[in-house]
């Protein structure tokens, strides 16, 4: 064998914990896989259908850069019926995925001798994404208490140097649900200007809550157009899109002055992917302007998951699960277990289930297993059923 | 207006020359452009309803990181008809495009303080990629001679500093048709080995030669199983899929010891993009498995195209243009004119053709215009007719 030079930001980037224990599973007749950050619905007929027109129409040459002007002008009005307000078009470029939007978004605030500052347990990509831009990434745990996750914002302001760049906030947050208040966004707001900082806000599962608001707080809430905030979204979550790759990046209002933003997302996507199929983009633009009805859905599929799930699994005694008031997953430990991912092997084995190991999402979490319930009902019921047979076996066999 | 801090490395990706352009250029009504680096066919029937029926079989969730298996294997087949010999389809990993997979090869051999070497004039979005990722890009030009264009290997061995990781290398050559001998590729590596550099190499238009050979000679053609060879591939020109964004990367058949390269191509196309569409991906295998004649009338085209321009304009007796061996494009100086962006910008206004001006190219070619014939006869033999009827006023006014 042989020994090749690889860079460090390369060979540093780790491999995802989650697709260790996918590949473990990956085939086993009857498995419920809920290790993944994805439903069971296909994308809808009346995007896909799109799509297809615009293939079969030969819509297949190259395209604009920053996304097609159609979807562009899409994504504007969906933020308009959202958050209400006026957006400008001008702020949104297409990606692909909400991956290559942070993936940008951490390029442009963060680069080697640089530090990001996450909330831990979280999405691990955006962790990823920064160590491949040469960044250091400083993990601020969120505490996790029986009425929920918090997050003591003096820790973050606390772990900020001289070398801070970013703050990367995903919330309503993967793994753990936590959703910040409008307090929260303020007092981080107020952190990244005192300091001088990006906020890179993941706020992907924003229609995913349980509380009758119909949407999480924003930035957006308490920001002004020169804060430096760039959101990251994607159509993967709310229109059951996450194999087509399509997200969008948005920057601020104003778009700068010694360096126009809008040139620099557009350089970033001409030298890494050259953009997104404009076929797609036309599913997209189905997605935004044919899919709140599909969107409730998904949203209401949830809201039955997480009932499910959680009575389910906080009837066997055997789990630490606060309810998440957002997003689609249960983030639980079983009691006296902490090899997180022999215990989410030990469950593939006895109950056929396929849950992603806490380990996997950075500090203050690794005690913890991820389960997706955005889910039918008889799959979430059935994983019940199961989980709640195979866990004492399971937890006692890791307890001893 | 605000002042957003944006790292160098993104803030200093140039800007597309050939955008700027097209932009002056969008939308006139009857514009022939033969700016960008594609044909005028649409991608045909049988691999977009390869991708509309995986699309309506609701093949859109997450899929491999690498490829999805067949389309890997199909590659692999692909390469030994081309090549000969056997492929393991573990050496290839599917991309967004020939661009990500560039911009994944100069990520994994090249950062901040190194240096990588482009023979130029070349594709600007090698250099762009090597930019972002924090190196420092040599331009070394090639030589314009009457008979064509050289590369003196005596020249890039000298550019060679204790800094350089990577040589790469694009042959046949977007945008001058250069195309690297045998030789060329056996004193490239003994180069690429004696300093220890990657060589990635941009074979794209390997297919389009005009000696009758077939194919292009290849690093394939000399190289060991252990020489530190990264090769890019694109979908895009062979079977009209420019807009689709998928390409390939190869890795070399050892897949390395302290690392395993496959391993650091699956956590770079984690972190960036998560992978290209399954759906898309089972286009893509349609093109391999069955677009040999596609891929024939592409390389018929291309070669009538060459024919039909080269002829043309040089019986105008105002340019400098010596037959490409390789690739679809001309790459030619209008005599006594050296501002090729004024130029490019007056043969829209006066011709209603689109080219590319040379300044976009890196060093040695800021005189030229680029000048894609990989497009219908019948509007090749028109966007002569009016570039000969508007060079001579067109000449005389730049060079006045």
């Amino acid at each position: 064998m042989t020994d090749f030079p690889i860079r460090p930001e390369a060979a540093d980037a780790p491999t995802s914990g989650i697709v260790d224990v996918m590949e473990a599973g990956r085939g086993r007749p009857g498995l419920i896989p809920l290790w993944v950050g994805e439903g069971d619905r296909p994308t809808p007929p009346f995007i896909a259908q799109a799509a297809a027109r615009a293939l079969g129409d030969g819509e297949t040459f190259y395209t604009h850069q920053r996304g097609i002007p159609e979807l562009r002008a899409a994504i504007a009005r969906y933020h308009e019926r959202l958050y209400g307000g006026s957006f400008d078009a001008e702020r949104f470029f297409v990606t692909t995925g909400g991956m290559q939007a942070a993936q940008i978004a951490i390029r442009m605030a963060a680069g080697p001798g640089d530090e990001v500052i996450i909330p831990t347990p979280a999405w691990p990509n955006f962790a990823g994404a920064a160590i491949v831009a040469g960044a250091r990434v400083v993990d601020v745990p969120l505490s996790d208490g029986p009425t929920g996750w918090s997050l003591d914002l003096d820790r973050i302001e606390a772990a900020v140097t001289a070398r801070t760049r970013a703050l990367l906030i995903n919330s309503p947050s993967n793994p753990t649900g936590w959703t910040a208040t409008r307090e929260d966004h303020r007092r981080l707001l107020a952190i990244a200007r005192r300091h001088g900082l990006w906020i890179v806000a993941d706020e992907i599962y924003g229609r995913f809550v349980y509380d009758g608001a119909g949407r999480a707080p924003s930035f957006r809430d308490v920001a002004e157009p020169e804060d430096r905030v760039l959101y990251v979204q994607t159509f993967s979550k709310n229109w059951a899109m996450t194999g087509w790759r399509i997200g969008w990046l948005e920057v601020p209002p104003e778009l700068g002055e010694a360096q126009d933003l809008g040139q620099v997302v557009e350089n970033l996507v001409q030298y890494s992917t050259s953009g997104v199929p404009a076929f797609l983009q036309r599913g997209a633009v189905a997605a935004l302007d044919e899919g709140d009805e599909f969107v409730a859905e998904q949203i209401a599929i949830a809201a039955e998951g997480r009932r499910i799930i959680c009575d389910g699994l906080l009837a066997t005694g055997l789990v630490d699960l606060p309810r998440p008031p957002g997003a689609f997953y249960a983030y639980f430990r079983v009691r006296g277990i902490t090899d997180t991912k022999r215990l989410a092997l030990d469950i593939i084995d006895r109950a056929n289930v396929g849950l992603a190991p806490g380990s996997a999402f950075g500090a203050g979490g690794a005690t913890h297993v991820r389960l997706c319930f955005l889910r039918r009902a008889e799959d979430l019921h059935e994983a019940v059923r199961r989980l709640a047979e195979a866990l004492p076996a399971v937890a006692g066999r890791n307890a001893a």
